[in-house]
């Protein structure tokens, strides 16, 4: 393979990085509608999902049938076509939601979404899919349909394969269907904005957070003030606290509206004490939410508009967070028309983003591997929430130990020998 | 092998069966007092880390260092050899608490809790071991120190490696550390024990706890009338509520004490208006909690005292959870003194337990495989919690198709390919 082809990234990138707009007008062209999406709904950020030499690409859009819901245990049995957005509908008359959540839920698949061991908005208090996910059926390179099917919390019966294949990017088997465990939906949702004097008060009020609101604590976003600029600036929305070097967007859900309400009034009268929080509002009214929510789900779509955005996906242990931000914001200094951070904080992962006018060698050269060497460092990871897919797979190992490398080339080998499964992704070239 | 070592259990169940009382005198008169324990704490109900034939017996208790934990992110590390209920007090001057607790929390080694995937008696709220270890250090079959240690909640670089190892029963690696993301310790725990009139009632008010409780319900047990005489009569424990045919035993663990008393008297007034909900009672100072939750957490014990005792740890659909304990009840008749049904049933893990004055083959040769069976007709775990060990690893078919067998056969090869690890344990003998 050619390294030309991920770094030397005009072409390639264009078709990545916008959301698989170039690549959908490309491949419906020729085929059926249902061609729009590929293997699953063609929404990360790798090119794990993107066909680049001689794939055969498989949809999984037609199987898209919820199979049953268990208004005891709360399991839904699903196909892989399912679109989560669609499931989370469904399971609302049952009192149930799905525990996961992403900006592209109205397209992604499920199927994807384990895939990938796909994370989102609230893995912070549901927890990842290695946890929720309670067994799938998968169709391995031979063509045998592996059955891990369970609907049980607890089954210890043997290996947990399932959790192998699940964040696999389909290299080791198609996932066909899913069992998911889902929490019982809120009865309240509450909603707090809070502007900062910096990242150590919003990492302090961050922990105090999670240790006043406990719980119902289900989703503690960060946005600095570069990106709060480029998304209110750019899609004209207004921010309604007073602007600052950071913000903090805090939801509650629980059973209980007042017991919520009380925690977190308590919560922010205890955080306005401190001199570093600036300002804060409130909402538990549907519409002001989602308007606040907007200022945080509408950020990467901001970013577009200023031309060619290079998107980083990683974790970080808490304390370097937001340093790696301005590192990089003195390492790429005037090359860049932006260079901002915001993401989910209660779980470590930044969404790091570099906006220029168009797409720059330079900036990309100056980029990787450098900003991997910056993450490997403090122990992060390269890829939080989207995989390797075929733009990192050679940078693995500035995330994995050589030995669970070996390991995983091995069992990629033993599952799928011909390397007819999702090839060129995942795995690194050179063992 | 010969399949009478696990079937003709006079000699073998005895020294597996007693909580490892037989095999410790046994192994600790030729050997140092850390024989005591072999590869973990030595406290499975399958024979896992039992040596049954011409094993090397590998001790980690003294791999009991705690390394760090993180007061941001609640993430600690820690050696294999480190005691359950050791590391939950070490969490504690932190604020955390470790996800897992069990009866046999002062004992068992987290190495053995993460290699069976150890699930308890607050899974329900904190979730599975396969969500909760971010990162995990084992020694494969070739001596390969295999680096899987991540303190991360987000890291998709790569197969899941370490999800394949948590719940393989020590069959493809040594585990020698973990990194194990902890929840807030709550600032309050409440506790209530409810009499009913039918399992039919428990199940709708366990379901009315989910829904009324949600986010705070951090446990819900159920004791069947035929447990509650038993644990009250050979302990001389006193129940505190009406005698009656079932019992469900609720915890909640919150962030507010006076709203989750709220909560709970909300569902419990709302509970008392059902005709079969016959008796409650609701503690929160700890002595009367430690009082009610003896009746649950010492009925192994007082089983033991009535002879020697079926132990079945099984996972069941909610709808055939009680149903299985009556069935077995008719099955077996007068051959027992006790049939009796208690567990976790907020998970739907059932501990079926069977007492006879003495071991009887005629009893083994009534239960086993006629319970498998049951057990697969209706989709359920033939082993929830406790693995399959040396004991179940030829009856894994009854709760795993075919092709999952197979491909755990051929990853076991794969990893261990002269079988030397845990041998004889786990996976099955034919393929």
């Amino acid at each position: 393979m050619d390294k030309r082809w991920i770094r030397d990234g005009q072409v390639m990138d264009k078709r990545w990085t916008r959301d698989g707009q170039e690549m959908d007008k490309r491949w419906t062209r020729d085929g059926q509608e249902m061609d729009k999406r590929w293997t699953s709904g063609n929404t990360g950020l790798v090119g794990g999902s993107v066909p680049v030499f001689d794939e055969v690409v498989i949809s999984t859009s037609l199987m898209s049938n919820i199979e049953s819901v268990d208004e005891l245990s709360g399991v839904v049995v699903c196909q892989a076509g399912c679109v989560l957005e669609t499931i989370d509908q469904h399971l609302e008359q049952f009192g149930f939601m799905m525990p996961l959540d992403l900006g592209a839920k109205g397209s992604c698949h499920i199927g994807g979404n384990v895939a990938t061991n796909a994370g989102g908005l609230r893995l912070l208090r549901y927890g990842s899919l290695q946890g929720s996910v309670l067994g799938l059926e998968a169709v391995t390179a031979d063509g045998t349909v592996l059955d891990c099917m369970s609907s049980l919390r607890k089954d210890n019966t043997g290996y947990h394969i399932k959790n192998l294949l699940i964040g696999s990017e389909g290299t080791l088997g198609i996932i066909t269907k899913v069992a998911i465990l889902c929490p019982v939906r809120p009865q309240a949702i509450s909603l707090a904005l809070l502007s900062l004097d910096s990242f150590s008060t919003a990492l302090a009020t961050a922990c105090r957070a999670k240790s006043m609101l406990g719980e119902i604590l289900s989703s503690c976003e960060f946005i600095d003030a570069s990106s709060m600029e480029c998304v209110t600036k750019n899609l004209n929305l207004v921010c309604p606290v007073a602007a600052a070097n950071c913000y903090l967007l805090l939801e509650t859900s629980g059973s209980n509206g007042e017991h919520d309400q009380a925690k977190l009034e308590a919560f922010l009268e205890r955080s306005m004490e401190e001199s570093g929080v600036q300002d804060g509002t409130l909402a538990s009214e549907p519409s002001r939410m989602s308007k606040i929510w907007q200022l945080r789900e509408r950020l990467a779509e901001a970013l577009l508009l200023e031309g060619y955005v290079f998107k980083q996906d990683i974790s970080l242990p808490l304390t370097e967070y937001y340093a790696l931000v301005e590192k990089t914001r003195l390492h790429l200094g005037n090359k860049v028309s932006r260079c901002c951070g915001y993401g989910h904080l209660g779980d470590g992962n930044l969404h790091l983003n570099i906006t220029v006018p168009h797409y720059s060698h330079e900036v990309a050269r100056m980029l990787e591997p450098w900003l991997w060497e910056q993450v490997a460092a403090c122990r992060g990871s390269i890829s939080a929430e989207h995989g390797l897919g075929f733009k990192k797979r050679n940078d693995i190992h500035f995330s994995k130990a050589a030995s669970a490398v070996a390991l995983m080339q091995q069992i990629k080998k033993l599952m799928d020998p011909k390397a007819i499964l999702n090839p060129y992704k995942c795995i690194p070239d050179i063992y």
